[in-house]
């Protein structure tokens, strides 16, 4: 496909939307995703508070409006009442894909004992794939290590464009190893 | 109990469906099982379109008609919008097993980078089990391989006949080890 | 904050609530907490049969009249038509956080292989913590020794009381390490 992948960034934090706090998540996500796609590619960020319609709002004109096949959020998925993101992508989604969550928590239990309190959802809205990722910048790399792989095949089933990603997260071989099958 | 185990064995496809492609998942399964299960049984085969209504249809009457307390099926439950197993699944399910998708996925993940795409649910619906697997005949080995030792006490527990399994899942043991206890 | 902490202990046990069988996954609860929290607490403990509406009652007694912050549920986690008390918890909650069920699952296949007919929740009801355990006092045991390192931070980011946790939690150290951050 010659469609350019365009991949939604979306910053949720009461603070950060203020200003009062600078937003360390969203270019987190943008620099490790420099790193590790290999295709053209291009960011469109978002920066919204901790509130769910907002939320809501954005991830639908991230995928409805600026077409973008693949969105992120950063923050917003811990157990306080004012952690809503979960909720949002939920409401947005036509489908839950658990097994991005479960990863998602397994690959951040090697590192936290607090995993288990992350509410972290993929689902699929229309052809985009949407993946709620911890405010964390460092949290951000470790979760992104563990689940990338997964992502290229997952947007080209949807409908998506083909990613291409570096020897960083292929692990040296560019074309698809014993553990790049899929079973579907 | 004197029950004979009927286990149903459902592929979902829709090339294999119109003869354009060889159904290899079910034979696959049935094949597994019966290397591991060493008390009588008998497979009941169904082949159906990733038609969502067709597949609820046929694990209904699985069920309800044909009386399997044990149902397979496979393919048809990754993120394409052609796949729909695990929602037909549901749809006919009084209880989700949510262990059975972690597991599955956790044990594909040993082997494929993408073992988040699936969907695969187990759930009950009656007095029977229902597991969605793969439809990549070595996927649906690695899986089987993974949860079988789960499934004897699950199908007892919700009223089904006693199933023995042979040394390739016991491990060698007869009586049930330290490993095959239940925790309830 | 200088509110007492108070941890709801509730059995759901058909053979425990007549007196026929001795409730044994109640205290063991109460014995591995004992050990475990170092700070002020103290036990509220109900016994109920495998009913979803009894259970519903003393969920929501315990959390709303008994103001416990933490509430443990023992007993009727597995996949038999009596066991009823995920049904009951998700009834009363406002809130799942998957990550509980998943991990407890996780601990428990390291020990078990039918881990994966457990359905037990992690929920938040108002600002308590519900968690359902299973039964059999040694599984206990193994799954706090799995999960607890996540309690003190999850209570409290729901607006619960500081949990001090003793060595036998935190692996030696009094304040928190690397593996004790939050990513949020």
């Amino acid at each position: 496909m010659d469609t350019l992948l365009r991949i939604g960034v979306l910053t949720v934090s009461d603070r950060a939307s203020t200003g009062e706090y600078e937003d360390l998540g969203g270019p987190a996500i943008v620099d490790w995703l420099s790193i590790a796609i290999a295709s053209p590619w291009e960011a469109v960020n978002r920066l919204v508070p901790d509130d769910q319609k907002q939320i809501e709002m954005s991830l639908r004109d991230l995928v409805d409006n600026e077409h973008c096949q693949l969105v992120f959020t950063t923050g917003g998925t811990g157990p306080a009442p004012r952690d809503v993101t979960p909720e949002a992508t939920l409401a947005v989604s036509d489908r839950i894909l658990p097994g991005f969550g479960e990863l998602m928590r397994a690959v951040s239990h090697q590192y936290v004992l607090t995993a288990a309190l992350s509410r972290q959802l993929g689902t699929i809205r229309g052809s985009s794939l949407l993946l709620n990722l911890p405010g964390n910048p460092k949290a951000i790399s470790q979760i992104l290590e563990g689940i990338f792989g997964a992502i290229p095949d997952c947007v080209a089933l949807i409908g998506g464009p083909e990613i291409a990603v570096t020897e960083s997260v292929t692990g040296g071989t560019s074309s698809p190893g014993p553990l790049h099958q899929i079973n579907e």
